[in-house]
């Protein structure tokens, strides 16, 4: 019995790295499993897969007829697109539920902490299988990575107990600077196309039947983005155009703790009602899952 | 913090054990439960409690503005009415993904094994939780009432280990002879009007647009239903009379292994497809989970 392991679309660390250690794991317990990504892996993720000797990912392929695991997601909207066809074995998460349904029991290991290697953390844990040195690091980057070195209010005390355990497994001893130079990696988008970064982290959402689309682009400093903030207006107007409701992008600046909303939406006021405020920057918005998409979810509805 | 935390309608033993077994570990994890149920308990159920010394919960409020979490079902036909004006902590389960999703991240733990309380006994465990003895009495019997006392083959080691545990820890000496006591007093169906052991183990599923209902009684000899079985026919007809596009009682013998199917339906041809056979008698046929809703679903595709 084989399977196949993958994150959501537009993958970021925390998918990849999740996909491959899930499929570590499952292949600890007697089910050979294959790590995928739906994706070009971001180069926050290469420079943590190349730090510690992992190669990307190759592309997820057909899942039809397959024994599939998901990571990271359980909604359609980030699945596969022949899901239907796959048998679907698990689903390892730290997002709101989605609309993922089965026609056979399956296993599902989720808690609401900030980053799903922090629930692998506690898979290996529960069956007593020992975290290999390299994959215990790209899991540490991925904790790092998802709580915005534990800045981010999705932070929980699990993923910081995960990170002190895993840091002391990898050998890495100043896990602080690690994520440091990881977020300088990600900061790195001169260049870039604005299309590019808009989507590099980005999510469509169902809300009410309209199609909202999230965006988040998270540098060590808001000013690294001057050169590129016009393609990324544009960038988001374009994507609205494509048939959504509302396209919001968020530039989060981590040491500041806070982020920049670019939106563009149907609904004028939309922001307003979200946030509660016209202004752009917003103080102590770290986290499109806390402090984003409920609000705007409950403004949908 | 106080949480309420329910199983499905029609209750069976796993759905008010599990309740009551999880607002237990929530307590000690620093969320105060209180367990409730969606429905009179069923005398198994009655007799497993008397038994450890547990009154049955009280029948569920409203549960807007509660927080709330579900055992034994994932699926909104299963759940509260008002499901979607509480705040879903998690979810314990092991059937099938349903079609419940929420607005934040939750805690949900499944696994494809016979018994919710398989589950929780793994929750138990991952937090170093001691089960108190006579909650442990409670989950032992839940488990081999879900697992037909391992006949049904949802069974998996993990049930069987489980069992092992519970029954040295609840003092149990003979579990397989408590189990049939547990039958003996399931299977006392005389003078018991048809629709309500129609509806006492039994759930409507939605597929593809049609609302299609199974219910299962298991006793231990299927010469004891001989008295109520036209009863039993006419519960099923009135209750697809009632906008059901199918409805399917399964007569269960857990001694000779098979069940006798009662079935009512727009398709005439709907039992064939679903068994390959015209035959009422189903030998191996033992679980609505494994051996019936699957089949019944691919029918319906």
């Amino acid at each position: 019995m084989s399977a196949i392991v993958v994150g959501h679309k537009n993958p970021d660390t925390d998918s990849i790295v999740s996909a491959i250690a899930v499929a570590d794991f499952m292949s600890k317990r007697g089910v050979t499993a294959v790590p995928y990504a739906q994706g070009k892996v971001p180069p926050e993720t290469a420079f943590v897969l190349e730090r510690f000797g992992f190669a990307a990912p190759a592309l997820l392929p057909s899942v039809a007829g397959q024994k599939l695991i998901l990571v990271d997601h359980s909604d359609r909207g980030q699945a596969p697109e022949d899901l239907d066809k796959a048998e679907l074995l698990g689903i390892v998460d730290h997002h709101k539920l989605g609309d993922i349904t089965t026609s056979s029991p399956l296993f599902f290991w989720a808690q609401p902490v900030g980053c799903t290697c922090t629930v692998i953390k506690g898979m290996y844990d529960f069956y007593g299988i020992e975290i290999p040195r390299n994959i215990a690091g790209i899991m540490l980057c991925a904790i790092l990575s998802d709580t915005l070195i534990f800045k981010s209010p999705t932070t929980t005390d699990e993923d910081r107990k995960a990170v002190q355990t895993l840091a002391r497994i990898a050998g890495v001893e100043d896990y602080a600077a690690l994520g440091m130079e990881m977020f300088v990696v990600k900061s790195a988008v001169a260049g870039v196309p604005g299309r590019e970064l808009l989507f590099r982290d980005y999510k469509d959402f169902e809300m009410n039947g309209k199609k909202v689309g999230v965006g988040q682009l998270e540098v060590v400093d808001l000013g690294l983005l001057d050169g590129v903030k016009d393609d990324l207006r544009k960038a988001v107007q374009e994507a609205k155009a494509e048939g959504r409701h509302t396209v919001m992008l968020l530039l989060t600046d981590i040491m500041k703790e806070g982020s920049e909303l670019l939106l563009c939406s149907d609904d004028a006021e939309l922001g307003k009602k979200v946030f509660t405020t016209a202004d752009t920057w917003l103080p102590g918005v770290m986290s499109r899952k806390k402090d984003v998409v409920p609000k705007l979810e409950a403004a949908f509805k």
